[in-house]
């Protein structure tokens, strides 16, 4: 299927998914709101799939849209390519995750920090390869020259080097920019979260990394995405395994960005792509090729540091000293299980100078054949960066991780059944008939003071069924009822939601009733 | 004094508060960085105050920068103009006012929504006059031609517009891009974070009005900025009065606009600009002299209500009826004491309706001349706004209130006494002496599991002292000391940091002894 048809296939199940909801007993406005607005964030995709991004149509004129009233009224309706609002329902289930995501860094001791959306364009250039194309530019409109940040992990490292800060263990959650293809359908975005987890500081081999390690098995477990695996390998053993092989060194880089594709490419297209291409010998190439289909635990670091050929290779040998510990520490943090060491794994950043590692979901389960559906964490020690911002090019070795949050997020919407709370509100204060606003602002304030969320309909005279309604729909789970007839003799009604059960409470109690309930429930 | 001498005066000061912290005999390093960016950032300020901002010099290079290494060599380490990094003592400070503002909106039931960090362009033009030249755009690299937002009501307006919402309460943290001149020396950043609560729909006079204006209160109440009053006025009543006084109607919005300089500038010059400036008649501008001074309680609105020249005015008399109604309320939320109608209030934004207001700190106290110390919260009603972006132009009625948090960060900022905690980490795994790293991950290990924040040194052997110190520094409160005797007699030695009191407690149940001191402190 081509993207169109592709795109076009999800226009067509999102439209049922709205007319299902629109066609239901009880409507849900946010909900159907929210899909509205990924049915309208598919379409505007489809309309951009048939125009080359450079050359996109002018905005669309809403119809009449030709009148010259002042105050744009041609104001074409949309959030900009590759972007999209996100309305309460998807902030709560947001909100959700990312607090699990943090609860885990804090149990680790980071600390959070936040630097600037944008940084001087030379702060990023030469830091992303290729992908420096993506990068969002800011207009010159005298002064300095700026971009949006790209990652987090380059405002980390100037905001180490240019702090001479010499140890600092800090998550920073954040958007980043990248003006990619967005691929809407598959929830990617040209503005995304990123939550990364860093540890910078001069330490001894391994204990920072395995510590990585261990909060992206708690994190990928705690926010319960299913079975998954974290892949680990080492750059130092990456580069002794290329010498080994006969790959010259400067081919090491780019012979890693081969590799990094075996993730989603079969072997024998790599392997063309690495003779063809990048112009290594076939031999060296099947040599490549041996080592790369290896991964296991302990037991493939001994029989590698008995290989030959890794043998003569000190780097290799460091490269295997670092897996040997690591892969111990994981032993003792319990997520031996859950690591393989994958000699795979290369990962395309350039900065990476030691452990890398990248946490894949595992499909099927029952199944015996394992399918990843994707990467949801990934980082590795980069011990280089930090100095290129420092003023006296001091070095601070790092290693950090960065969860793939908007990965989470999607997996965890699609799990949702039914409506997400949007709001705490705890009780709802009601006027069973005409004339007691004035009423409703006393009972409001009272609440408030004593700290109880509460709302009220902001109708002089609104309907109990529409008060009702409200309830039910927001999930409140109390109301206060008012009525005359109660309150002359001293009492209000204290509904709860879920069950409809009503009880008349003494007003001069109804504070310290509710809040019985409401510890309770 | 110019701004160069104020800033000289300034960086002279934290210039002394960077050489006191360096030289006291406990060094508190995050603290000292976090004040050397004060420092550096005002020189920087001072260096770009020399020149014209269309003209900036090129970035300064770093000493020995004329080399040609590759790599960014003559990187300049700074964060953009106007802009800064905050790092964990910052971070946490502002986590907590921010906290703080949440729980109070959340007691009001309010969702929050999420926009993009830019609009079209086409979006965002129009809406803010003259400071329109302010917005940061976006380079045109091919595609839509976007702009950082310059504050969250219009992105607000252009979500309930385009997404047909007809009724939301929601509220919206985030940061704001303006390309002002930064004013670093009095807090104000290019790059700032907004706190907005609105309300839209279709309801009663008053009733979501009053409740901003005690979401206004509440909020200064709980961040404990010291003594605040909220200034009310209301558009028509405005408008009323200017027609009253023979302002022509097309000269309403700009005689508002200067009126609203009268809380820094005096009645004089305000007049003599409403005069040569805007052309009104002596006459003309001495009538609104006259009203501009007013300001009082429900009094003031009863005597207005029979002000002979405002009686024919029916605008008028709608804004008076709406301010008594919202005083009346204002009297049952029990705020009545932090309001004031005030007749000389009139906010710049062009888009309000209705209803507006600013809360401003008074300073003194005893002393009987209330000085303010400037906004730290306004808002209004606009209920025109949403209309422009809705595909069939219907209405959406709004109001709203903004919370200038930068302003409250600053002034929690320099009442905070000593070190701010910046990690929440409730016990350190210590090594009393060496070879007893795999022991602390195994500690560690069951310490995470249960849920406890717990943490170690990333060295093999760390000195026993380091370790100490290291939970003075981070204010951790326990720490779990590992001693080849202690393990081999089956116990470890549980120390309280703040007293240096130490007691062995037995391996099966050191966590929960440690949950019962963390729970009891």
């Amino acid at each position: 299927m081509t993207e169109k048809d592709q795109l076009e296939a999800a226009i067509t199940a999102q439209g049922d998914v709205v007319r299902k909801l629109k066609s239901a007993a009880t409507k849900d406005k946010a909900k159907i709101n929210e899909e509205v607005q990924k049915l309208l964030a598919l379409k505007e995709q489809l309309k951009q799939c048939t125009v080359d991004d450079a050359g996109e149509p002018a905005a669309p004129k809403p119809a009449g849209g030709n009148d010259s009233t002042p105050g744009n009224r041609n104001l074409s309706l949309k959030t900009p390519k590759g972007t999209r609002d996100y309305g309460p329902e998807a902030m709560a289930l947001r909100q959700r995750v990312l607090d699990q995501v943090v609860s885990v860094f804090r149990k680790h001791g980071a600390e959070t920090i936040d630097t600037p959306v944008f940084e001087l364009k030379e702060v990023l250039t030469g830091k992303y390869g290729e992908d420096s194309k993506l990068i969002y530019d800011l207009k010159d409109q005298g002064g300095e020259i700026l971009a949006l940040r790209y990652d987090l992990t380059v405002p980390f490292a100037r905001y180490v080097g240019m702090g001479n800060v010499f140890n600092i263990k800090r998550y920073h959650i954040a958007k980043v920019y990248r003006r990619d293809n967005p691929q809407i359908t598959r929830g990617r975005y040209r503005e995304f979260y990123q939550c990364d987890f860093d540890i910078a500081g001069t330490y001894d081999p391994m204990l920072p990394d395995a510590e990585c390690v261990k909060v992206v098995c708690e994190i990928l477990s705690e926010v319960g995405v299913g079975e998954f695996v974290v892949k680990l390998n080492h750059r130092k053993l990456l580069d002794g395994m290329f010498e080994a092989c006969g790959v010259p060194a400067d081919k090491f880089r780019t012979a890693c960005s081969s590799v990094d594709k075996l993730d989603k490419t079969p072997w024998d297209e790599v392997k063309r792509e690495m003779i063809e291409e990048k112009g290594l010998t076939e031999e060296t190439v099947d040599r490549i090729g041996e080592y790369v289909t290896l991964h296991g635990g302990p037991e493939l670091v001994d029989r590698l540091a008995e290989d030959e050929k890794l043998k003569k290779i000190p780097t290799a040998m460091e490269g295997l000293e670092d897996m040997r510990l690591l892969l111990q520490y994981c032993e003792i943090f319990q997520v031996a299980n859950r690591v393989s060491f994958d000699l795979s794994l290369a990962r395309g950043l350039d900065y990476y100078t030691g452990v890398i590692y990248e946490a894949v979901l595992l499909g099927g389960g029952a199944d015996d054949e394992e399918i990843t559906v994707g990467s949801v964490a990934g980082g590795g020690r980069y011990d280089n960066l930090v100095g290129m911002f420092n003023p006296k090019r001091k070095q601070v070795p790092c290693v950090g991780v960065s969860i793939g949050v908007e990965r989470l997020f999607s997996i965890i919407e699609s799990r949702v059944a039914g409506k997400t709370r949007t709001n705490e509100t705890q009780v709802y204060v009601i006027s069973a008939h005409k004339g007691l606003h004035l009423k409703r602002l006393e009972f409001l304030n009272k609440l408030w003071a004593a700290g109880v969320k509460a709302e009220h309909s902001y109708k002089l005279n609104p309907k109990l069924l529409a008060q009702l309604q409200h309830c039910e729909e927001y999930q409140i789970p109390y109301a206060i009822v008012l009525g005359d007839g109660e309150l002359s003799r001293g009492v209000v009604k204290l509904r709860e939601i879920a069950t409809r059960k009503e009880e008349e409470i003494p007003l001069e109690r109804f504070i310290e009733e509710l809040r019985v309930r409401l510890s309770s429930s």
